[in-house]
């Protein structure tokens, strides 16, 4: 009986009373599969459907994504084609693998006409409601709303800063020290080497790590919020591909702790191994690519 | 400098020196897109190929594979098919997502020439290396490399048998008190209801379930075994559906704690509404039916 107590008592938590048969319409009901040239097959057949308050998959979008998604990628679960960016949503943690972006110094220019404070932090309607991030998971958790694809990227086209306020392109991200400050830092580096890159590729995601406890053993251990369970990551990282104008490719790879981060450290102390992050996330940045044809890695030489 | 030492701590285990580019090479040279009939496009490119140690997909095998897939797939993630059992593979923890088979009297039934004594644990070479599950992850780590597709149901021929021994198929589960006992009750359980019903679909797979803790917040929490960091699960579930003779279904959920439970506690206790299991895993059961055509579950009449 203690078994079945802890059971229940483990279960309690995701376990949403009356709401058995909701949800499950939107996912049956949106089943076409689009095949177009030069895009891969979504993950699943919801992945494939435009984004539902987006207007059609038009062939310019279309030709956005491939060009937004140029190397490869990083995996195919519930992937999600925004006008602007890319992302492949974890049901089980409700926040996404990863976010996929290609900046210039062009689109990521600032356009007089929008305005950040026009835009609203919402659920995305796409995702199944049993998977689905709300506003009230957040609320009075602690956490800020993080943008994966920094709303910063995406200021030239009113629409494009909207669809990042998008829950499905947030994380759980400690406010103060983090996110409004070293988190921040690294999204404006990132935005700053479109002066010296024609063209930077950036995917970005979350990370949930494990730890050695006291009993000498590895652990993953991260809080989840709301009555959803959002997962709060450990972790968060950036891999970056760029392109020189001389038609080499440099690559960086960034992991900062989703804690208070002094804002003297050097971002180029959070820099680690592209492969230490992909084996962490289960995730292959930058396939498409051979790795022996990128001539410099987080600075060095290859 | 005590936030770089943190996160350098941090990903130690996760950083594999040396291995920086093995791996890409399987995935990115086994990219043919195999679209059939009744089959699902699977999720990753590497999905939708045979697996590498069987013979070519068949006709044969495709229509076993539509018949297992009847109802639905849970997800699209990584999906393997083997002969006789279909799989969903988590790169992210190195667990399948989820297993799924399709159970028969006849099926189940033992052929004489079949030992399971012959039947070895292999790595799955279909799995990247990066993320593939190795014996050595096991080895000393306190856990029994439990199958996920019980082996007990795929006697019929030899193949069957061997193919569940794939470390794909494996989840670090508890050893004396759960897999070699409760696990194996429920296992025997469900060989038993073809007896009863002449089609048994079952899908069976992880869980990390959050636990409040002493601060009142909710903590997700497991143990992960190994240099490739395999979960350690802290739950498992089995969702079935059965077709009655006269054309009804019936459906059973299961979860259990991975753990030493006691004999005597009934399975019935391990019950639990479905859809606890579909919010808690990020996945959807039997999707191809609508529940409300389900004339039980749990043994309650809807």
């Amino acid at each position: 009986m203690a078994t079945k107590r802890l059971l229940k008592y483990s279960l309690l938590s995701t376990v949403g009373i009356g709401s058995f048969l909701a949800g499950s319409y939107y996912e049956k009901n949106n089943n076409s599969i689009v095949c177009k040239p030069c895009l891969p097959i979504f993950g699943t057949v919801s992945a494939a459907v435009p984004f539902t308050t987006s207007p059609q998959t038009t062939s310019s979008n279309a030709s956005r994504i491939s060009q937004i998604m140029k190397y490869g990628f990083p995996g195919m679960d519930h992937v999600r084609s925004f006008d602007d960016f890319v992302l492949s949503y974890d049901r089980k943690t409700r926040v996404a693998h990863w976010v996929f972006e290609h900046l210039t110094a062009e689109n990521t220019k600032k356009n007089d006409g929008v305005d950040r404070a026009l835009c609203d932090f919402k659920p995305d309607e796409s995702i199944h409601s049993y998977f689905r991030s709300e506003n009230s998971d957040y609320k009075r958790s602690g956490y800020d709303r993080g943008h994966l694809a920094a709303a910063g990227n995406h200021k030239g086209h009113q629409k494009h800063c909207d669809q990042t306020f998008y829950l499905s392109n947030m994380a759980p991200q400690v406010g103060v020290g983090f996110n409004r400050d070293s988190w921040n830092r690294l999204e404006r580096y990132v935005r700053k080497l479109t002066n010296t890159y024609p063209n930077v590729y950036c995917c970005t995601g979350p990370l949930y790590l494990p730890k050695k406890e006291g009993d000498g053993k590895k652990y993953v251990r991260y809080e989840v919020i709301g009555e959803k369970n959002v997962a709060v990551p450990t972790h968060f990282f950036k891999v970056l591909v760029m392109e020189t104008s001389d038609g080499h490719l440099e690559m960086e790879s960034f992991v900062m702790p989703n804690q208070v981060i002094d804002n003297e450290v050097p971002l180029t102390s959070f820099q680690v191994p592209p492969e230490s992050i992909e084996r962490a996330a289960g995730l292959l940045f930058f396939d498409n690519v051979s790795r022996s044809k990128i001539s410099k890695i987080n600075g060095k030489k290859q």
